[in-house]
């Protein structure tokens, strides 16, 4: 770079020209969202996009400036209108939390500020490590135990497996890898186990054929004696056993694996015992829930979303581990570009790089913090357990009605369930009921998802949604019922 | 759940009790943070956290709900006036981003839309793929590589990695894991390689020991005949070396590695190559950089982030791969709950998740699309070729005074120095200079970072930051000598 001096006669920054303007719009901005989320009642569940509105999103590489209330308009005609729908009051597809308004509030704020919230002495980690606390108390995990928080539960299960794969050998896995183990290193979960987890163990290099998906009792509960059969068979086989994992909440109809009995067996057989409470350790508030969940708090690891069943905005999860040490020793390394020092910018907190695998982190912490000073914990405990209530009461609903069948008994917040009638075919109801889905969320009616339960279409209601109410699962019920005699007519 | 029917006769939402209330404090939270932005030249570059504010973010988890006005005021008391600094004009520590106020407004757009942006038919998707698009020009990678946005260059590495690991052993390593290849697989890096890298080997269970940390020249740039070396050794002793990992743009000093060479010793040998570009691949749009980091095209994947050299708010990286199928075979499943359908919410572009490893996703995307148009990428360019400008600026400022040190030429945009006088010990410069860039930072003056370049304490300035101006340079090489000479009498 020769002529460098010549660049800096006249320096640009990429701050607005107009302040005033930048301003003004975000008050637009504001005005418009608040707008959007008061009303999203009267909202379809879901639009389809335009073939031309697609296509619109098909530009090359801008090269020159744009006018940023162009770029707003543009946002508000080709964006803003075809949502996911998740901040619907009648989304229940997969499990997705809602957000709310001082969430997204939150978000601005924590952009605005914008620190990499990895290192350093500021207020961003402090923020954290107060969130991270008041996780813990809200599993009734130790404050001796380490935490971090993630983009969601997929990271969150790969971050306790990693702690539990490091750990469980007694060898030197980080530097010598799983070859170091004796035999294969293996996993033990349901059949009805996230594909994450699956994916957990691909990433950790163990493959997985090493994952011992067990199956489940006629509740998708893990089979307990299965699982003992698994895990003697591999010590015979000369395998290294070592991490168990729990469902709290299975994805596919919200199971919750007998947590006390796999307790006892991790403890028999050394293993490590990781929670998969994506949603449902979350439960464990709720007075009808906390014995079946109580496991949680002797398990080793449990990693579960904010933003689900906390219905604050994407992304964060977190995951606990109890033996803050063996978390710490997984992931700490200290470069000497990253040197800790005793006062100024880089004194501060352990860094949250020693504690998991990113070290680009934005302040997701802020919106927690401002969530549940918002809103106190007690009545996310309530929004939960209305939740549930809001599950059983759909499963009565589908109950009543001659046309519908509920495909397993409710036992959380996920309903499975479809339209039936004796003179169609499995076959047929499995067509019959895809079609449907598609028609309900296409009519903008609501938007359930999908799952297969023993070869059935399953019509699935996950509901983490605080929006939702007792009306809105009875339109529900009442629209299926119509969609499926008009398909079948 | 029995009596639930009674749970229901009274609902509860998050949604605020008071619109307008919630409507007045985000327009008051945009002028807050719109003067924060517009004057934060005047504000120190850092401020020491107060030991009671530091207290009073340890309180016990709220149970009760907290009027949002409040929480707000606390906020601004206690979170706003303690940042890491690098939004402000004089912060060059570690390689962090510096944000936008149009970004800021993206994030809370993201967050009031609320996608989870990992699959389905709904606009985020689209929104998403645009940019993959826009990035693949940026980087003149061709429209049929895929890729997908991270929180940052960890993630990038490591989703990159993965794919290099899956792809070249010719083996399932998904199912059988790391077990499945031929000896230990190797990787091939310089030994000023980023931590991450390494962590990432950990990770995919390959152990750290089977990465080769090739010295360097003394350009801090890797030596390929040692690398050729290394791996013929490695296919000697019967292991399956099967990745290269080139730097553009190394953490200490901004070193590209020779990456024509690097490519080619690729080639020969069949290696995976990777450039790890967190931030120096983005100069490659610096007409005087063009050539050298050319090769970045012919790669296999290329790691770079935007909220680094693109001053876009954390976190979004990005890593681009040539060969889709390879990325899609590293990371696809679909269980039956993500089951794609023809046609409504479930329909959509290839679910994100079959590219990486997460399932939940927040709309990254927006403040991407949204900084793009807002600046046209010729001014993003621009704002990098004036930041190395900066740095070869500052490397003359150094060279200049009898004083300071210029530890390495400056090839980037990072410049490493020190303090000297030669009466001093190594020993005792490395204690001053440390206490010069603490003294610097508690000072509110600027906010280098350090590293240690041959035993030498180095205050490193990493410039991505678009508010940064040649005074600042001048006022950073002012106050380290007024420091120094300070400390010393």
């Amino acid at each position: 770079m020769k002529d460098y001096h010549k660049l800096l006669s006249d320096e640009i920054s990429l701050d607005p020209p107009d302040w005033e303007e930048m301003r003004t719009l975000g008050h637009k901005m504001i005005d418009d969202m608040t707008d959007h989320l008061q009303n999203i009642r009267q909202e379809p569940s879901w639009r389809k996009i335009p073939g031309e509105t697609k296509e619109s999103l098909k530009m090359n590489l801008p090269q020159e400036p744009q006018a940023i209330t162009d770029i707003y308009e543009e946002f508000r005609q080709r964006i803003l209108p075809y949502p996911s729908g998740n901040i619907h009051p009648r989304f229940w597809a997969w499990v997705q939390g809602t957000g709310t308004p001082f969430g997204m509030l939150a978000e601005m704020l924590a952009a605005g500020m914008n620190p990499n919230t990895a290192l350093g002495e500021h207020s961003a980690m402090y923020v954290e490590r107060q969130v991270l606390s008041w996780c813990k108390e809200m599993m009734n995990y130790p404050q001796s135990s380490s935490g971090i928080l993630v983009s969601g539960g997929s990271m969150a299960n790969i971050t306790a497996l990693m702690v539990a794969r490091n750990h469980q050998t007694g060898k030197d896995v980080r530097k010598e890898g799983v070859r170091a183990a004796t035999g294969n290193m293996t996993l033990y979960c349901s059949a009805e186990t996230h594909s994450c987890v699956e994916k957990a163990v691909e990433v950790m290099g163990i493959g997985s054929n090493s994952l011992r998906k067990i199956e489940v009792d006629n509740h998708y509960r893990i089979r307990t004696d299965e699982l003992e059969r698994a895990i003697k068979l591999d010590i015979g086989a000369g395998n290294t056993p070592f991490c168990l994992i729990g469902n709290a909440g299975t994805v596919n109809t919200g199971a919750i694996d007998p947590l006390e009995e796999l307790l006892s067996i991790s403890r028999k057989y050394r293993l490590w015992f990781h929670i998969d409470g994506a949603f449902g350790a979350l439960a464990k508030m709720v007075p009808e829930y906390s014995d079946e969940l109580g496991p949680t708090e002797e398990a080793d690891s449990v990693a579960f979303d904010l933003h689900k069943w906390m219905y604050m905005p994407f992304e964060v999860g977190c995951v606990l581990i109890k033996d803050s040490a063996a978390h710490r020793e997984a992931f700490a390394s200290e470069p000497n570009y990253l040197m800790n020092h005793e006062r100024g910018l880089a004194a501060g907190p352990d860094p949250m790089g020693n504690y998991g695998l990113e070290l680009s982190r934005g302040f997701k912490a802020l919106k927690v913090w401002m969530s549940l000073k918002e809103h106190g914990i007690r009545k996310y405990a309530a929004a939960i357990r209305q939740n549930i209530a809001q599950a059983f009461y759909l499963g009565e609903l589908i109950e009543r009605e001659a046309r519908l069948e509920l495909l397993t008994p409710v036992s959380m917040n996920v309903v499975c369930f479809r339209y039936k009638r004796n003179d169609v075919s499995n076959e047929g109801l499995n067509k019959l009921n895809k079609e449907i889905v598609m028609s309900l969320q296409e009519d903008g009616i609501a938007s359930p998802s999908s799952t297969i339960l023993d070869g059935k279409y399953a019509i699935r209601v996950a509901n983490t949604n605080h929006r939702s109410r007792k009306e809105d699962f009875d339109e529900l019920v009442r629209e299926t019922v119509r969609m499926g005699d008009k398909l079948l007519t």
